[in-house]
């Protein structure tokens, strides 16, 4: 018969199927021998009864090792013991690879070891469920935005000029002339807002920055809307309903795996708007005030974010934060101009920073002076400049790390499970 | 009163509402000035009549400029002459920024120029019925995976070693490493696929092509599945029902922009499976008796997909493509190993290649044996030979070019103007 997945047993209770998948756990005990099944859509246990089975079937099953790749025909039957609430009753085996000396075993192994193996750490029930979540906040980002009327403009990788500051490029050869990776679709966001008025890009972004924190990676992906006519405080607004959507997907749809991780989930279900806010000022008051100080006009580095995040039970806008501490195109607020019309959001239970956003220079003239102050080569972001010569509005937008989102919502130790193939200072490999 | 978009029109006839976009089109009839504004999901015509509006309002809107932006406020009225059913009777007016030497008029412009000014291109309603027929396309692909089971699995950009071949790669100095932007997410695909069944990855891929045609790109975008447990003809079965979906969704949602590109759509109309299919043997026959000879062995080029791609009225498979024809990891056909299980997916209309794919090699000493024939780095490739040591099956997939599945959907010259800011041989500004 056609193959089915393990997602589908319950479809067909006393039915023979066949079920295709990998090993990842096997014992016997007696006539019987228990073999754990993954496909990839869940895990069924299927158990092969020596009197009921011809011999070469029960040998064949015995003979299974961890990551074995097999085809296992039988009965399906509702137990309610059976992780699932279904189990198989074996009648035929098809062994495609019996699997010998697979590195990864049950018992524990350094970091190291396993990112040089994660190819197939990959198979892992725990990496299993980060991954399913991280497909599911992307999908949730993509459907708030779409329904709510953005379009999907993607911004080049390959990029004439820096975006974020110039000491965190990765410099690419592009036939004989230096070009580099993206740090943000931002600038060519704005161009798409104003010919679409409310647009997103979505794709991997590029930082060469030499840290080792759990909260950095080299290459990592980033949601960017972007709104024509739009006032940072409509911007904060917009950010509360999609971290919402988002929390609220992944808490409906991917329970299981939220179980499997043990989240408590109980601090996502607190996360509804409004997000509470302190500026930049506030914030600062509030270090300081628990012995961690800061020159005014620094940003706020790890050990900052992690105190702030602590301290609320949602996520928390920091707001107006200096202009030293903000890129060249970020709007001054104009009843207090050495500060911005910004915000980072601060995921709580000590994550930090998942968002970063804000109101846009628009004027022309301002955007030259800021250009020049921070020596950014003219020439390449002429395009930009004409946005503010032609037709320029007020508009703000914002950035929204995937794989920090990820961190959070699964309470990760460290960014780097949040992605499948991790780029980090040193690691490149597999 | 709280801004609207025009696509909103319809629930506000008779009301007063305000307006935000920019004028594409003024002129001036008398007592009359006709303004049609563009908010990014419409267009509207907005009317001041003179003697119903302050002297001040009047001048404001007679004075408007091309790609002006201005805040309109007015009544809206249903008029079936009007474009999208509606129109706006003009109270008040408020400008953002009055334009002046808008570079783009409506007076025929090359393609160089309108490429450098690509940022203010988009602005145009042909840019903008193709992109957003793109953000269908990429939306749609989503979509159908998702319900299918497919887990969304992203592929690195940053990757060691090359996977198409070595003589098309971008080489990116990764803190004194010299690494290469991916060709393609199918090797690391092809881990997930044993993790976790069916999977796809949707992101940019880069090949280092000193080609000019009209379906090249450096940087494109391309969705690529992958499934274990998957042969060739099930593989093939997958695209055409994918294929389907994209083209049913766009005539269904994107159908008005279909119209202002005057796509005949009776030819997207046709498109159903099966899809027919021909052998590479079948297809070089029919090309040498239309006098394009070709060498057995040979891959296809641009003027022999155009002759196939025009001789049926859907997407055309050319199967069994000589081994020195494909990628390393092409599975051979195990009755004719000179070929191999792979299958390219030619577009109607003579647009050609949309989608490659086929089997992969799982046996772990062919792959071995291919990966020396191809002189390529073996030690880069050591975790790709995990997935045939450990648990390997039989597996398929393919990569869907989304940038030439909109140039054929949209029908388009040249594949460049299917992305926001395309990345060709010299051009990477915008």
């Amino acid at each position: 018969m056609y193959p089915l997945y393990v997602s589908d047993l319950a479809r067909f209770d006393g039915q023979i199927v066949t079920l295709r998948g990998w090993v990842t756990h096997k014992r016997s005990k007696g006539k019987l021998v228990f073999v754990v099944l993954r496909d990839g859509t869940g895990i069924v246990q299927a158990v092969a009864f020596q009197p009921d089975v011809p011999e070469r079937v029960f040998a064949a099953c015995e003979a299974l090792t961890l990551e074995s790749s097999v085809s296992l025909t039988g009965r399906v039957r509702a137990d309610p013991r059976a992780p699932g609430g279904f189990e198989l009753a074996v009648q035929d085996v098809a062994v495609a690879q019996l699997t010998h000396d697979y590195p990864i075993t049950p018992k524990e192994h350094g970091i190291d070891f396993l990112l040089d193996h994660r190819h197939l750490w990959l198979r892992s029930s725990r990496q299993h469920a980060l991954l399913r979540i991280r497909a599911t906040v992307i999908r949730a980002c993509q459907e708030f935005l779409d329904r709510e009327g953005f379009i999907r403009v993607d911004a080049p990788i390959l990029t004439p000029a820096a975006c974020e500051g110039t000491s965190t490029l990765f410099p690419t050869d592009y036939f004989g002339q230096t070009v580099y990776l993206t740090q943000s679709g931002q600038l060519y966001n704005e161009a798409a807002a104003m010919a679409f008025g409310r647009v997103y890009c979505l794709g991997p972004t590029f930082r060469a920055e030499r840290s080792k924190t759990r909260r950095h990676l080299m290459e990592f992906w980033m949601l960017e809307p972007e709104m024509a006519w739009c006032e940072q405080d409509e911007n904060m607004r917009v950010q509360e309903r999609l971290i919402t959507y988002v929390v609220e997907t992944v808490l409906r749809e991917r329970r299981p795996d939220l179980e499997r991780l043990e989240r408590d989930v109980s601090t996502l279900e607190a996360v509804q708007p409004p997000f509470p806010r302190l500026t930049y000022d506030e914030a600062l008051a509030l270090l300081r005030a628990n012995d961690l100080d800061l020159p005014w006009g620094e940003d706020f580095g790890a050990p900052h974010e992690t105190l702030l995040a602590t301290r609320y039970d949602r996520p928390l806008f920091v707001t107006h934060f200096p202009v030293q501490c903000k890129a060249f195109y970020m709007a001054p607020d104009p009843v207090r101009p050495e500060v911005t019309l910004s915000a980072d959001l601060l995921a709580p239970e000590g994550y930090g920073e998942i968002v970063g956003g804000g109101q846009r220079v628009h004027d022309l003239a301002l955007l030259e002076a800021r250009i020049a102050e921070h020596s950014l080569p003219r020439e390449a972001f002429e395009w930009y400049l004409d946005l503010r010569r032609y037709g320029s509005v007020p508009h703000a937008g914002f950035g929204l790390g995937i794989e920090r989102t990820v961190a959070w919502l699964c309470r990760l130790d460290h960014v780097r499970e949040a992605i499948p193939f991790p780029r980090t200072l040193y690691r490149i490999y597999p």
